[in-house]
């Protein structure tokens, strides 16, 4: 890298972003990022888990996640504004930015909308490869809305997931989420309730948008030896599975200290046990010990994600050119002399 | 704002940044800037003062600046790293965001190099026309490196300092501050001792880049009647001015947490009474209260001013088109079809 382009930061915008999906191809992208998130993971106590930043509104929540595992450093902007769909606008929208740890300078600004999709299904599927029964081939997808599709699409490239049933309270959603997976050779069943999803499933992943505490799954639902993904109870007050399944559960989390606040099992004492992801993942302790054992990802999001995200797409932009190069950092030649070169960009109309 | 624009947030880079400064004019900005910057201060009450979250490595540190005033949410990210001018990079480097508080969208992204310079000035200035004696016309700048230049314009914008006595270690430093000011009109003295710049200045501003506990002003080079703008001591263990400077001084500091932590006033104990800016500026407490008084402005930098920065370059964007947009935010046409989006800008070439 030469004196004149220590300036420049990549960017990879929405657009860039879907053209790098494309150019790498979905399945592979969300097999990739999956092994990048299973690495952080195995590398968990490397990063610093600062806990998110967050500002509160009435409407909603504005929230700065950083980490970093000492050689890269990186941020997630995230908000969350149930109301913003009544104007047109996202729910949530993200961005995010990874630097070096060495100069502190920025390497990468990215979206992160789209990228935070992708980085939740490949943690699911993470989880789902180290819990799940071997040959767990079909899925149960309770839950239609934006996250749905990304979910199949991971566990499909992880796990080779080839059949799904579909529940959603809203039929359109289950039939825009059949209609945009029908190209990808799954066995798809529109179901009319999440107890006719349930049948027969290896693995059920619920993923609704309910706000409030809700019972999505009960108890006698879940057969022995099924996995349960459990990806939308992810805040406080936002729950997803009856407190019962939770308690003949093995569960396994990301950062308790997170999780206990944002989980399912804020529905559970607050030393109630449970099990890490990563300790699983670098073979400090068993995850499935038995193929009769119900086995629960309750997942709420964590800032490795996002990290191990970020760094899956800086290291594809030297294959896949899917970026902009901003001109983000002030780069004078003389370090001391801002202002000269402040003063040196000034138009020509010093005769005046 | 149509639909087909919510996906689009106004960058300005490093070149943009240097158009808008040209295109308001540089007294103008800095006189400008610093009434956004006295606003905010006197609606201190309002905003959200969340600590700087930092992240420390070997070389440096890491941090991200986030405030509120209830309407809009800004945040800065900001690097120190003193080992970086051997690799010809700068030692700090920053950028900022401004979001709608209502919605979570951002509503601009900045560089913030040069405009934390411009803001350190402006805000130094806010301070001195608070409590530096009325008339003030003559600042002794101990210390010409990057951020004396913008003192000097942000002093004579506001308070109409008209004569300025240069000093600094490196000679060099100062011909070149000497040489960028030559064109503004200042009445200058290039001076070759601290002791002389002091000498009839009603101003004494203070920016070394010392990184050890230092002593550019010792007691007896204050004179009675000065106001003191102490700029260089920002951080643990760096400071500019002797301990007996402070204990006869009346001291105002931006947010007392972080300037007993970064400040002059790390020199005292943590009770030491100090006064705060913001009262001054909303007439809560008097500021000078007789002109033999020695004021001394203990200035670390605070997170609303980076905010005010932000919110002000905002505001000149109608008038002065510095900017580009990113296409930052994913925006598909129904909000839960995130992977519809992504599908429908598959290239086309699905005969293969």
């Amino acid at each position: 890298m030469t004196s004149q382009t220590l300036n420049l930061v990549p960017f990879v915008d929405v657009d860039n972003m879907m053209r790098l999906v494309h150019a790498v191809g979905i399945e592979r992208f969300l097999q990739e990022l999956s092994d990048y998130v299973a690495e952080d993971f195995r590398r968990w106590q490397l990063f610093d888990k600062t806990p998110r930043v967050a500002a509160h509104s009435p409407d909603g929540v504005i929230e700065l996640m950083p980490t970093s595992d000492g050689t890269l450093y990186g941020f997630k902007y995230v908000n969350g504004h149930p109301k913003n769909t009544r104007s047109g606008r996202q729910t949530v929208t993200a961005f995010g930015m990874l630097s070096d740890v060495d100069t502190g300078y920025p390497l990468l600004l990215s979206e992160m909308t789209i990228l935070t999709a992708l980085r939740t299904a490949a943690t699911s599927a993470v989880a789902a490869k180290a819990l799940a029964r071997e040959g767990s081939r079909c899925m149960a997808l309770i839950g239609n809305g934006a996250q749905s599709e990304f979910q199949a699409m991971a566990f499909r490239a992880v796990l080779g997931v080839d059949r799904l049933r579909l529940y959603d309270i809203d039929p359109e959603a289950t039939a825009r989420c059949r209609s945009n997976l029908a190209r990808f050779g799954f066995e798809i069943t529109a179901c009319a309730s999440a107890e006719e999803a349930v049948e027969g499933a290896d693995i059920i992943t619920t993923a609704t948008a309910d706000k409030l505490y809700a019972t999505i799954l009960s108890d006698n639902m879940v057969g022995a030896g099924v996995h349960i993904n459990a990806v939308g109870g992810d805040c406080p007050g936002k729950t997803e599975l009856h407190r019962d399944i939770l308690l003949r559960s093995e569960i396994f989390v990301e950062y308790p200290p997170q999780t206990r606040i944002e989980g399912e099992i804020q529905q559970l004492d607050e030393d109630y046990p449970v099990k890490e992801l990563w300790q699983v993942l670098s073979g400090q302790i068993p995850g499935r010990t038995d193929t009769a054992q119900v086995t629960l990802f309750d997942s709420v999001g964590f800032a490795t994600e996002d990290f191990s995200a970020l760094r899956y797409v800086r290291d594809q932009l030297a294959e896949h050119a899917c970026y902009q190069d901003l001109d983000l950092l002030a780069d004078p030649d003389e370090p001391r002399d801002l202002f000269g070169m402040l003063m040196r960009a000034a138009p020509a109309r010093r005769s005046a």
